[in-house]
């Protein structure tokens, strides 16, 4: 194997596992948090690291444009770019591609698209995308698919799954085995349990050092998306990690994890850090909302982090309404620390087998809460 | 003495101190990084105690408008608020009440003013100026007086001084004395000695904490700024600490020291911080100038902070380049370590009595750099 995966426990179908990687080992279920330019947006790398973050992701179609991916190799890969020391997974670049719509023009080979930055043509290809994480020193890389758009007929779901399918083994021809660097392939066929199951054929038969469900968390629902999960997951191999892209809430990780997902991404933690939104054990919280002006209490009383540790809700409303930079930096760190504490709760529960047990009190806690409409 | 205030050293009119607050000691001379509405911008509390600065600036005019000092005063005072235990500076609110230009409307006992954030009416007098600071819990409250603007002739000027003068009388009678709270003055008189002596004298008849000296770095250029302190700092008493406001570059700290000046406060570092601007051993750095993008070294070898010693230039061209808020909060903290250790720096030169080697160092460093224009 390219990157070594254990599974140490279950409980139903959910997995606690140990991924190894070329810069070291991620327990599993596991978080990443996104580092789409090179960073995690208002966080320095040293606190990613100290809410229990070991692996982020670095985004392949932002990079390749800025600064470019033979800057980022010859300034020593992309771990000593960001001075994140710890594993990378990279995207391939091609759901961002593909959303740029007016900007590109796909063919069977490929996909040749005008930069939103300054214009400028690019082309990314399977193999091209492969390249770039290559040049970026991923631990992991992942094929270059097109993300199959939410809602698409079945006939739609099936010509883009099997473009996909045809990218991927290129992308596995083109992908040069080392230790401790893995290539997963990507699941599509929309919410068609029979494209699923094909798509999962497909790449089991390729053979990956994990395989990605995506093509979720586009519109569908969490319904959909756990239904998807419920007939797909069992379709992949028990031997490998698998990796649920863009997703999500917490409710949603949770969910997904009891579905036997591994591995998340989602920019919703440091977005929502941006935007005022705080994910707490007691559910999600708008510090916009003028009822937190006077408030002297933590924003969560059980997290570590140091907007909880240090601030009020008072404070923090203060600095959301003032516009100001410190604001965004607490709740992203916030944010980031309750996504890896409930990812450590999973990891806790699955092995000790309380799975159902730690899953009631999560829901009790986002039930009984104090969940705000976003303004 | 409300604030006691030691002399530890001298070289040549240049003074080594030490300031006693309630809130902790301050090392003289020092600089005050700059927290205008409870928040040194970029920056959690720790990172800016890491620097080494002992105290911070608060804004009373932003921090009356929001939260509000009421509400601070209920939530344990700026202290508590902003989570900076040490000693804490408030200014008056007169020079931003000033500025305000057309939403302001000046009378002998006071400035009404309009909100720039809601429109909605405020007064500040010298007795309501006092009372907020003492809401906040400032260490150091500062006398509320009218900041002359420059160009100014010498009769307005005059005018201005005076009125400054009546309402520092004013706002010592209002402060209550407390053990390690004081109160400073603050002399006016634009660039005329014989008003800034006429100034000196008459804080002085009253008796304060601490001297300040106003109306500085507002558009008269280097040379007047020195050649003003030149004949208005040996009017102040020996033995309370002087405070030039709003100064400045690194090159009118080290001036402004070996003039007789104690304590500083500035904007510049952290605004720079936020607009790409670099302070460093070797000049200023602009990092959104291209010749950086390719660069591995970091951006001053000898410095301490995160940015420089887990990152290249390149990447923080990068970060600069891509609108991350990290390549903010990184070039932010490097300022203010850089601002730090020239403090560091001078404190050590005045105590073995080589000012004269240091600065001759220090101005080497900066005429031999690298100094860009700003772009």
């Amino acid at each position: 194997m390219s990157t070594g995966f254990s599974l140490l426990a279950r409980d139903g179908a959910a997995r606690r596992g140990r991924l190894q990687t070329a810069h070291g080992t991620i327990e599993t279920p596991a978080f990443m948090p996104v580092g789409t330019q090179g960073t995690v947006k208002a966080m320095l790398p040293a606190s990613v690291a100290a809410t229990g973050a070991e692996i982020v992701l670095g985004n392949t179609f932002h990079l390749m444009l800025r600064p470019g991916a033979d800057r980022v190799e010859a300034l020593g890969g992309l771990h000593k770019f960001m001075d994140w020391p710890g594993p990378i997974l990279t995207d391939s670049g091609g759901f961002q591609v593909m959303s740029l719509k007016a900007l590109r023009k796909l063919d069977p080979d490929g996909v040749t698209f005008r930069s939103p930055v300054d214009g400028s043509e690019h082309r990314l290809t399977p193999e091209r995308s492969i390249d770039i994480q290559r040049q970026l020193d991923a631990d992991i890389t992942m094929s270059f698919d097109e993300c199959t758009p939410w809602p698409a007929t079945e006939e739609q779901a099936a010509h883009s799954m099997r473009l996909s399918m045809r990218w991927a083994e290129r992308g596995k021809r083109a992908f040069h085995e080392r230790a401790g660097y893995g290539l997963f392939g990507i699941v599509q066929g929309g919410t068609y349990p029979a494209l699923r199951a094909e798509s999962a054929a497909a790449l089991t038969g390729i053979g990956f050092d994990g395989y990605a469900v995506g093509g979720l968390a586009v519109g569908e629902g969490q319904e959909l998306m756990f239904s998807t999960l419920d007939t797909t997951v069992p379709q992949l191999p028990q031997d490998r990690p698998r990796y649920l892209m863009g997703v999500g809430r917490p409710a949603d990780l949770v969910g997904a994890v009891r579905r036997g997902i591994d591995m998340f991404d989602c920019v919703m933690p440091t977005r929502a850090g941006r935007t005022a939104q705080a994910f707490t054990r007691s559910g999600e919280l708008n510090l916009r909302n003028a009822r937190h002006r006077d408030d002297p209490r933590p924003l969560d009383p059980e997290c570590a982090c140091p907007a909880c540790t240090r601030h009020s809700r008072a404070y923090l409303h203060h600095l959301v309404k003032t516009g100001e930079i410190l604001g965004a930096m607490l709740l992203t760190w916030h944010n980031l620390q309750y996504y890896q504490d409930v990812m450590r709760g999973l990891r806790g529960a699955i092995e000790t087998g309380t799975l159902d047990d730690w899953t009631a009190a999560f829901e009790a806690g986002q039930r009984a809460g104090e969940t705000e409409t976003p303004i």
